[in-house]
């Protein structure tokens, strides 16, 4: 996913604000979904659950600056019954900028932890298939 | 209401970026309807309804700075049956930075205007009483 | 311009929270900018002066949702010495959701108002001949 | 430091979107560098130096939600030369919802790592002892 850096996303210190990267991340974890045919807006509207990021681990590089062009790569390392787990790194012309851990929860209206539908488990599957052929 | 500015607050001109004074303005009204006894998230929740801000006139006199204490003075200009009115004011140090004209209106959970609760105009007349007594 | 919307522009109304639409706008604008050849950033890093919003008159008619593909129109309505303002809309589907009339100001790197590199102004009235041609 | 969780900070799934903890962290990371006479905003413009946050490791345990009370409770675990780290917890009502391990770096105006003022180090230094007492 590409990502334009503007005016809001920079403090005064002239660079992206960090946690700004996390939009960034998040905005790619959607689009991807999105792409492989999850529904997060339909799932949510009935009531079947939300994703809230559980854990992550990201470390900050080099800064990104106005106007920059970026890349974010996102990869599934790990399916779990109620968590997709994924690694994410953001690139400016090939340079790693930033990269994370991301765990992800499904978690039912109330909160709860809730098992994903059983048929996104089967399309994150078949992304790590496609990307890491056995 | 009282509010500091911090890093996430500025851009790279090394002043606070223009929609976050939306956002001092907007905590600076949830403070003052707390204040008067009304429950925004209470209304939400029991499916009563929710404001959004319907219209706004902003002007951006001054510019704030990393760290600058401000003070946000909100007032009611106008109580409609299912819209307020308020004018906002943020300060420095007794400067006048940004004022702006904003409209609210109670919106159902479709999205369709709807009377604001009774006992809420009550308290907004109430208020506007005590500030500007006949 | 395209927006699509992402969790981080919503609000607990599941709707788009109002300040997110002056960013949306600002990133129109700044997209506009480059696409006429005007650097931002390469002015700010020599010391010329950044653009700061200086009032906005704004309406917000019809709510944007998680999801939601949104275009941005942005047009020059008026082109000052040290100023220029332009009416912007936002758009679903070609339905109406939020229109806007913003005036930024240059400034030095002091923060006081300054004429505008003069072939900026060129650039603008070039657009604005090329949409409304006389 | 206290936070209160406005309208801004939450999202469509009814809680605090995920980044925002971060925002709190850093207005408590400000805070407390201001309480003990570390005066970020002197050193930026005297051009000595800027922190940026170089890695983070975070938990989100239970969401925060509207109106909620917090309290961002922050401690020095390392002091280095260059850079500062610290733990974090955002707790409610004495529940932890959310931990973080931040490291900061100390960077010059040109983005390299750099020394961080001595006396800024003896102030941390002198507050960890405060904390823990030998």
């Amino acid at each position: 996913m590409a990502v334009r850096v503007y005016f809001e996303d920079t403090d005064l210190s002239g660079i992206v604000y960090h946690s700004n990267y996390l939009r960034f991340m998040e905005r790619a974890r959607s689009d991807l979904l999105r792409l492989i045919g999850i529904d997060q807006r339909g799932a949510f509207e009935k009531g079947d659950g939300v994703y809230a990021v559980a854990d992550m681990t990201i470390r900050w590089l080099l800064p990104a600056r106005l106007d920059d062009d970026l890349v974010v790569e996102t990869s599934c390392t790990d399916i779990g019954a109620a968590t997709i787990s994924m690694r994410q790194r953001i690139l400016r012309a090939g340079e790693l900028l930033t990269d994370a851990d991301v765990r992800a929860a499904f978690l039912s209206p109330a909160g709860r932890p809730r098992r994903q539908p059983a048929d996104w488990v089967a399309r994150y599957r078949a992304l790590s298939m496609a990307v890491h052929p056995a």
